[in-house]
């Protein structure tokens, strides 16, 4: 053990952070506007207001306050299950016999199971403020959905989930927590709305997907009275409420007087990527301080990697906003042997912004590699990782070899995003040695390219 | 908010205990000793040497000694898990609008989601330490099970693992766990040991139960090269190490100044009751100060409450030492609709004496009534309670709203020991108001008493 480091740092409720940041502040190149679908002009508050909160238009348009009051009500949920560990691999270095030192950001302990439920507070927070009735969203593998639902239960707002019909029928306990929560849960494509009863009229027995549920959400919202949508990571606003794992990360550094050389993150719409680095990547913009950060996306669902930087559809029904971004087409589906999240076919248009200002790297890694580093990691540090997490897992472990190569004692800090105890058939399919890999090939993508709007 | 208590109270590393301590030193009447079930006389550490562990066997012996030096090797482990919060219920307190202040220790925080790994990493230290090739032991909800797994991924040990059958089917997910941490699981009865066999030709299509599945591990146990049994609860050794969760909150307490005047715990076995309560028994059995003690146990396995005093067996297939302790016999399972566990007939010989001595209170709860409490903790406090830990939040309301009443402002102190993210089933039946009660009639229990041993 280093000498005044231990296992895990926890600041102080006293140091926990006020004020969330903004990274678009300090970006020289901005995020490109959503866009209006029918008139491909930039979204205006007004516009945006039909569907998300007021206050959280303002969050998603502010691209130049760098730092925006954490509300008090917030503050006080924070406290029930934050701050969050760092934690400090001491059990991993040892057993990977490597220099480097690791660190991870711990989000899994709360029962939503991952960082999500960070911004599912603010967002049920602002659309309580508002006097709403409640909110609508997607989920896929689960997460947000039981985030939000643990938010939406905690302000006395209705919760209308609507599942991945994939998910809902895999992964019954998931949408039990959901309803212990209060929540209604729908599996989607539903025929409870116009555009689900369409996509399931065109593709009878389908099992959905995270942009068709999108859609279902948002025509629910919209036609409510009293309701708006949340979405659970991509947007502007999520990135801000996320940036809670990345101060927290480096206050707690700091207090142990570590500085990271290289940050990992897993990376499927960007939430908990962008809020993890968010800190760091400010300092380098700045021009304060150097960090590599690597985003670590699925080989499966490579939109950083092999993916276009083009305006495109947020959901499959086409009735979101257009974004500029890295993706694979709204058409995209991973194939089906795809287990877990970091299945979104785009990447948020701020950390878009930023992989393509070089500001940081990708790298794509396929899911047998993923779970054999979540085996490891659960066997050695005895937190069993969710497959999401896993990635940052993967490519943690990779630097660190690396390192034992070289010899250099570099300082890794990934997120461990969540917990995998609602992922167990997945495992199951590891550990009885039948998962299997798919990288799409070149046909597959141009077929998901073939569907990007012209702009 | 209480100025200058947090929500949650962290130890530091430096002020984790060193030292388990060991209640039975301080008590004036001890725990009844171990009968070898043949002689009836009490077990030598030559004969229990056969089934356990040599160094646990010392510490089941011994209850003179009042603190016992936690190996380093353990010390370390804890770290990675430990301390856990002691967290201060603000929000509980403001739904309930008691001025009941509420407290509880959390042991939820780690991959197996309870406090057994408390204990279970201390034997897996012990056997690993004697040179041991691997253990055996039995899990019934799996909590236990998926703690021992994990300690002997840690330590390199094999790990074979019995689960109650009627688990293994309703909790494939706690089976993968196990898995994913390298252990065999084999549903019990099962074919391949003598009193498996023998149970399941007496009993076809029985669905099993803790007494048959202890049984069965202690006969591998005693059969193979290098292998011993442990047992997740009732032991006096396992009251040891579970002591840490009573020292962490005692300490965490005594640092922001609060003494309790309440101390609530569930109440299967025992483990997380006797860890609790113990260092606070110890005042109480010193006369340096007096607690209110309340063990709650369900309604439909009710050891405390309903149960005889009496020397038993504590495995279906009596091939274990004969304990004396507060039991509804051998043979007695509870009825069907019971869901989680604290379903063992007997309760720990050290909690037994302890109670007989009229040193703490039971109370039984319906099980209805305990998943309303989950869910309202839940949905106040954030957390998806175990089914077990429910039993405590029950009580601890129903004291709170006692103080809202009288308008006493007492401190109750509750053990929140794991989550419920494997009870889902059980929370869908709650959920879908299918959630039955079942109290066993004087017929049902008189059944079981029939199988006392005549001693």
């Amino acid at each position: 053990m280093d000498k005044n480091i231990p296992y895990k740092t926890y600041l102080e409720e006293s140091e926990m952070p006020k004020q969330w940041y903004n990274v678009r502040a300090d970006m020289k190149n901005k995020p490109a506007p959503l866009l209006n679908p029918a008139t491909h002009k930039p979204m205006t508050a007004e516009e945006l207001g039909v569907v998300f909160c007021d206050e959280l238009v303002q969050q998603e348009l502010d691209d130049t306050t760098p730092y925006i009051d954490i509300p008090q009500e917030i503050q006080e949920f924070y406290k029930m299950y934050r701050p969050s560990p760092l934690v400090r691999a001491y059990c991993l270095e040892k057993a990977l016999g490597t220099p480097a030192k690791i660190y991870y950001k711990f989000e899994g302990n709360n029962t939503s199971g991952s960082h999500k439920l960070n911004s599912a507070i603010a967002q049920a927070y602002y659309a309580k403020k508002q006097g709403l009735k409640g909110v609508t969203t997607e989920t896929g593998a689960g997460q947000w959905g039981t985030a939000l639902s643990m938010a939406c239960a905690y302000f006395g707002l209705d919760c209308k989930v609507f599942m991945v019909k994939v998910s809902y029928e895999q992964k019954p306990f998931r949408r039990e927590v959901m309803r212990t929560y209060g929540a209604s849960v729908t599996p989607s494509p539903s025929d409870t709305t116009n555009v689900g009863r369409k996509i399931l009229a065109e593709h009878p027995g389908t099992t959905g997907s995270l942009g068709c549920a999108i859609s279902e959400a948002v025509e629910v919202a919209v036609g409510s009275e009293g309701y708006r949508y949340v979405l659970g990571s991509v947007l502007n606003q999520v990135l801000l409420h996320q940036s809670v794992i990345g101060l927290e990360s480096k206050a707690a550094l700091e207090k142990i007087g570590v500085k990271p050389d290289i940050i990992i993150g897993c990376a499927g719409g960007g939430s908990n990527l962008g809020g993890l680095i968010s800190p760091f990547m400010g300092e380098k913009l700045r021009g304060e301080a150097d960090y590599r950060i690597i985003a670590v996306e699925p080989a499966s669902c490579p939109s950083f990697t092999r993916g276009k930087y083009a305006y495109d559809f947020c959901d499959t029904g086409m009735v979101c906003p257009l974004a500029k971004m890295y993706t694979l087409g709204s058409g995209f589906i991973p194939s089906a042997n795809h287990a877990g999240g970091l299945r979104y076919h785009g990447m948020s248009s701020t950390l878009s912004q930023l992989y393509d200002d070089k500001l940081m790297e990708a790298v794509s890694v396929e899911q047998t590699s993923v779970f054999a580093a979540a085996q490891q990691f659960a066997r050695i540090e005895g937190i069993l990782p969710a497959p999401e997490s896993s990635h940052a897992i993967r490519v943690a472990i990779d630097e660190a070899l690396k390192c034992k190569e070289t010899g250099e004692e570099k300082t890794i800090l990934f997120g461990l995003t969540g917990t995998g105890y609602f992922d167990m058939v997945a495992y199951q399919k590891f550990n009885d040695g039948e998962m299997t890999d798919y990288i799409p090939t070149d046909e597959d993508l141009a077929k998901g390219f073939a569907g990007l709007p012209k702009i």
